[in-house]
Order: structure tokens, then sequence, then C-alpha cells
């Protein structure tokens, strides 16, 4: 095939594909509001850190003469990109829920303005929050130098970090804006908690790789979770239906959930002071003060000297 | 140590590393043709997305009479990255295989442009595919607003799309470029899908950190699966005698995999209508509309009392 | 609300966080030393692997002649990054054990450049490492098409890599780089391996999203790895006393631990030879040549067409 005859191919494809996109109408995004960008919302975390955390991201030398010149810069920027972004998700979900007139919503700008004024009212309170989980984060782990170095590079922070912002965003019910920013976290984090989620003060997750923490999910204070720990929903026959309800378990005070122990339902609650085992997969609740593990594992002896002949290579898979 | 003395010491070292070179031929790449650039592949993911998708990334406020122009522009430059780094993997290969007469491979610019050719005329097809796994995606999950979201953020959707593009190129027996695809969605979601698993329609990975899905899996339609999900292989004691072998399990449709569950084996089938509950280990197959579920956890009561004097910490090492 | 509105309400909440500095102290860094940068060392870990595998990452088609300058120019342009930010981590940690007098250490830039001389006089035998570990990841994965892919792109190979590096500088007791050395490699691969772990040579790590391989982990010999696994140590109630302790398990030769099983504690011994089934949580030693699975798996026939009926969906939440 030479160069021309692919032109000419790709032309054909070209013109298949537009003439598709009437096919599947929701595969596209056509005539229609400005979606949220993705980059500014990565922006906008990286400033809030900076905020929370003021000397610890972002320019080096940080000195407490320069903190309200450099806090007042910060506020300052961040609420521009926010309301820029937070009116395009107003925007669109007016869009969404009343068509065209939505897009020409008119309260939209005021509305933005609300919201951000509000949300930076609360930062302080977050920040309180944050305060505990770094305790929490440098108590619970012993390889940690000091407090600086949890904040500095520990996913699990900045993950609960993102959350806690990105939860006042959901209270103040800013659509798409909340998930795009937890989204954010777990894409650098491996962590995924829904903005929705209810974390109590001095959070732990350690490591945090394949944890998922669902929307209606509620977290007392001095909780530790470790990775790959999912408090999560069944999954129904009809998803949709569930909606609105709470579907995720209730996690109390002083509960240690070890590696890869899945916590399922809604009316799950783990009582105060238990401790979940390590791949634990639980259904039901578990009253206070109990701890939760696996049946203990199988042994098998194994003879290596059949293998070793390289004769049944099969025995080798089983397990 | 002084500058001088560092300065005399690394060259020391340079010395030593070069040296060394020749004593691990394999981990240098040298005297040798191109490996295709893994920015320029993610580049090719970015602008396929969109091409998946209109509207949805990139540029901005897409309009119907624009979608044409955008698409031909789209279409053209993304196929020209191709044509460059398929180019690159077609001469490693015949480099690899025939050594120094590889490298001048004369069909292999021709050969390239036959491949795009074939993959832009299927991506139609695929559109397809995707169309099913938004319906899936929206339809499984209580958290999701409408489907737009699913398309905008959720990883696991990326990482199918990802995965049924590269599918194309694997199919067209593209060496390299098909795993460096999927590669490049596993570092931003964790959810790594071998590019020659076969997929079918309507799949709904929800979450997805860790989720392993390896080559030779075969997955019906409908089919939900969460975090954490292994469909791998037993390992054998010698790897490369099972090249090209079935390895990994077959899930029939409408089959629910909760997360953490470990699946493994060529032989092992989940018949349609089954779940899998989390952290369930399985090696070998279950009959349709089947649930599987590990052994009940055990429950112990723990006297919190004794730890709250603080005397027997090791007590809390217990589970 | 208007802008006039907005700003006065951002200009308050600045006023308050800026007040609210003092009430958290850890929270910010202030009047301190300057940390050191992630960027940079995302940069210092760009180039070792460079380094280590001569020709497969940055500037294209390297030749046996260029070798001796290219990697003259890699080890200075390296060294000169780490330099600053060695430097960075000793002032960090001098001013955190003596304060103020501590920031002025005199002698940190002498150790700086001895630090960084005894390093690069390590590489060749990282390099031998690499070249067990290249040869263990081919072997052991039939879906590698030849030693070649793994280096470019297999993420268990870049994680272990920069864990050897990172360990390096770990036993030269370099404050902070080590670990921000592993984080940036765990944000790009999702495996999690401390800089303090004793890996042997020839260490296959598979997908290996979710690993986690504790502090103080030794691990022999020819050990697969795959993802979800965690070597990790049973979290005490005062996790600060543990500090120094070893805590986490010993996995002896020839050892496979298959996706998402867990091994928790410092006395917990997996003897030469063994096998760990998925999703096997262990807290006790187990001797060599055995294997180890979870208890089988339970299996319940479930009436699929109640189901169809529509009528109870509490049903499908059982499982």
């Amino acid at each position: 095939m030479d160069h021309e005859q692919l032109r000419a191919a790709l032309d054909a494809s070209t013109k298949a594909l537009v003439e598709g996109t009437a096919k599947h109408p929701k595969l596209a995004h056509l005539d229609r509001v400005y979606l949220p960008s993705r980059e500014a919302v990565k922006q906008i975390v990286k400033r809030l850190r900076q905020l929370c955390f003021p000397g610890y991201f972002g320019e080096r030398g940080l000195t407490t003469e320069q903190l309200l010149d450099r806090t007042h810069l910060l506020v300052s920027e961040t609420a521009d990109l926010l309301y820029e972004q937070v009116r395009y998700c107003l925007r669109y979900h007016e869009h969404i829920a009343k068509g065209e007139t939505g897009a020409q919503c008119v309260d939209c700008d005021d509305r933005a303005r609300e919201i951000i004024a509000t949300f930076f009212t609360r930062v302080s309170d977050v920040r309180d929050l944050l305060a505990s989980d770094v305790g929490a984060s440098f108590e619970g782990d012993p390889a940690a130098q000091n407090p600086d170095e949890t904040i500095f590079s520990y996913p699990g922070l900045f993950a609960v970090t993102v959350q806690r912002l990105a939860h006042e965003f959901y209270k103040l019910e800013v659509p798409l804006l909340p998930r795009m920013m937890t989204e954010s976290a777990h894409a650098s984090t491996g962590i995924d908690i829904h903005p929705g989620a209810q974390l109590g003060p001095s959070l732990f997750i350690d490591h945090g790789t394949g944890v998922v923490i669902g929307e209606t999910s509620v977290i007392g204070s001095d909780v530790k979770i470790y990775q790959g720990v999912t408090l999560g929903a069944l999954a129904p026959a009809y998803g949709q239906l569930l909606r609105g309800t709470k579907r995720h378990p209730t996690i109390e005070d002083e509960v240690t959930i070890y590696a890869g122990a899945t916590i399922l339902g809604g009316e799950t609650v783990v009582g105060k002071g238990s401790t979940i085992g390590g791949n634990v997969f639980l259904t039901s609740s578990v009253p206070p003060y109990n701890i939760v593990t696996t049946e203990p594992p199988r042994l098998k002896f194994r003879d290596r000297r059949r293998r070793t002949r390289g004769q049944d290579t099969v025995l080798d898979f089983q397990i």
C-alpha cells in the first residue's frame, strides 16, 4: 500500500466515523456546554494542597513574614481557577437537567461565587482534620522518620487531603468537580475515595494502592486502613435503583482493617475497636472489640524432588 | 571529599560502568534499530480516545458542523504518529528475528501503511463495543450521575477503551505497540489488561485499581469486574514453555466478580450468570448460576481492657 | 454574591487561614531549610535508569562509540542533581535533629560528595542484580516476547530497579531521598517497595499493582511475586515503639507468592521452595517446600429464575 492509497483509505474511514456518530449519540458531546477541564482541576488540587500545608509544596523557603502575602496570592489564584470550573460544572448540570435553556443559566455565576466563598471559609476546619491525620500517620507507621515525611511523601495522606477538600464541594452540591478531584488523586496514588464518603478524624491509610471507599461509607475516628481494602456496595441487579441509598459500610472508632479486606453492604457495621484481618470478605456486621480473620490457610507438603526431575511439570500448577 | 576528588571518583565509576557493559549485553541496546517512543504512544492513545468520544476530550466546544474537519485532522495526525511508531516496531521485530538484515527491512513501510489503513476501518466497530461499555458502566454504578460522567472520569472505561484499540493492533500482529498502549493505561489507572485478552460487549470494570486480565483470557458479555480482580495464569516451573497456550480463565456472560478475587488457569471456566465473591481464590471451574464465596470469616472476642492497661502489647499483634 | 463580595469573603478566609497556621505548627514548614525537590528526584531516577540500561531510555540510537561520552555526561549530570538534593536532605536532617545550628551544617557538602562518589561505585553491582532480574522476568512470563520488552515496558522491573538504587542511598543513611525515589516509582507503577527492604537476585514482580514490601523484609533469590501481594507488619498499638525492629517477613529462595496474598510479621518465614496461594492471609511461618492455600471456596446454587422475575432484588445482594 503506498501513501496515496493510505490517504484514500483514511478518508473513507473518517467519513464512516463521522457518519457513525449519529448511531451512538451518547459517545459524542456535540453542540453542548463546555465540560470542566481535568488539567485545571489538577492545578486546583495542587494549589489547595499548598494552602493546607504551607511551605511543604510549591515555591521553596517560605518564611513567616511572607506567609500573608503568599497565602493571599494563592487563595486568589485558586479562586479564579475554581470560578471558571465551577461555572462549567453548574452550567453542565443545568444543561443535562433542562436542555438548551439550562445552558443559558442566569444565576450560575452568582451561585459559583457563593460556593467558592463558602468553600474557603471551611478550609480551616479541613486543616484541623488534616492535623489529626498527620498525627495518626506518624504514630501508626514505624517506618516514618518524622511527621514532615508523612506530609511530604505519603500517598495516603495526599488522597485523604484531596477527599476532605472534595467532600466540601460535594456537600455544596457542585456537580462533576468533586469526583474529578478525587479521580486525580486516584490516578497518582491508586487510592479511590468517593467525595461523598464521611471520614472521621485521625484517619491513617498506609501504602494505600487499591483502597476503595464508596460514596456512602461512614468512618469514625482513629481508623487504620491498609492497601487493597474495599468498603464497597453489593452489586444489585439494577444498579441505578440504589442511587441515593446507603450502600457502603459503617466503620466505628479505633478499627484497624488489614490489607486486602473487602467489606460490603450499607448495613454492615464494624464495631468500635475491632480488627479485620487481611483478605477477609465481610458482608455482615461485627460487634465491638472483635477480631475477624479468614479460616487458617491449609498447608500441604510438596514433593520437590519430583519437580527437579523435570518430569511432570503439570504438578507445578497444582496449588 | 572535595570537588576535585569527587570528579576523579566519578570518572573512575564511569569507566567501570562502560567496561561493565560488555558483561551484560542484554542490559544495553547499542548499535541497534530505534525503539518505539513511549511518549509518542501516549500521544496516540490520547488522540484515539478523542476519536472514539468526540467532544469529550481535546479542544472544547466541538459542534456538528466542525465534526468532519476535526475528525479528518485527528485521523491524519494520529495516522502520522502511528506510521512512525509502527515502522519502528516492525523493524525492531525483524532485527530481533533476523539480525542486521532485518534492520534494513524493505517492506516494513508498506506493511505499516497496510496496518494503519486496516486499523482505522475497525475503529467504528470498537466504538460499537464502547457504546455498550458506557451503558453497562452507567447501569452498574449507583454513584454515576449520568453516562457522560463515566466517559469523562471513569478509569475503568478508559482502560477498556485503550485495550479494545490495542487489541486491534494485537490482531494485526504489530510487535511492542499493543503492550505499550495498555501499559500507558495501566500506569494511569492501575488496571492491567493484556492487549491479547478477548473482551465481550458491555464490560464494566469499577474502580479497577489492581485488576489484571491476562493475555489468553476470554470474557463474555455483561460482565462486572471490581478492583483487585486477577484473571491470571498458574505460574509454571518453566514459564517460557507455556507461551502461546491458553493460560488464563474464561468468564461467561453475566458474571459478577467482586473485589480482590483471584481466578487462575486456562481451563478454569466461570459459568454464565455466576457470582464470585470478594477475595475468593479459584483454580477450578464453576457451573452456571452459582455463587462462590470464601469460608465465612472467624470471629473472636478480644479483651480490650487488657490492652488499655498497656501491659502486653504483644497481644495486639495477634489477629 | 457579586465579585466584590467574593473578594471580601476571600480576604477574610485568607486572614483566618494565616492566623490558623500557629494552631497546627506541624502542618507548616516555615523559616526552615529547603526540602528536597520531588521533581528533581524524578529526574534523578530517570537518568539512573538510563545509566543502568544504556540505549533503552533517553536519546535514541546509542552506539558503542558514543557510549563512553554519553555515560560520562550522564554520570556528571546525575551527580550534579544528586549533589543539590543530597545536601538538602542532610541539612534537613541536621535541622530536625539539632535545630537552627543544624541548618548551618558545616560538613554537609563534604558528606554529600562522599555519598555520591560511593554511590556511583556501587552502580555496577546494582547492574549485576538487574541483569538477574531481567532474566527472571523473561523466564517467568510466557507473555514476554523477549528480554528487551521486559526492560522497556514492565513496571515490575522498573520498581525493582528504583528500589535497588534507592537501597544504596538507604545504606548510606541519606535521609528522605531513598523514600522519595521509591515513592516516585510507586506513583507510576502502584508497586511500593520500601528502600530498606533486602531483595535477593532474580526477583520477578509481575503486573505488580498493589504490591507492598515493607522496610525490614528480606527476600532470597529467584522469588516470584504477583500483583497485590503484601509483605507487611502487624499493626501494633503503639506504632512508634516498633521503629527499628524487624517487623516484616523473610521469604527464602525460590518461593512463589500468588496475587493478593498478605504475609505479615517480622518472625514469619516462608521456607525455601514454598508456594503461597492467592489471597492467603499468613501471620506464621511456613516450612520449606510447602504449598499454602486458602480453604476451598464454597459453592452455592443460585436460583436464577427467581431473579429474572424481578421480584426480590434483595436476593441479588446475597453472596
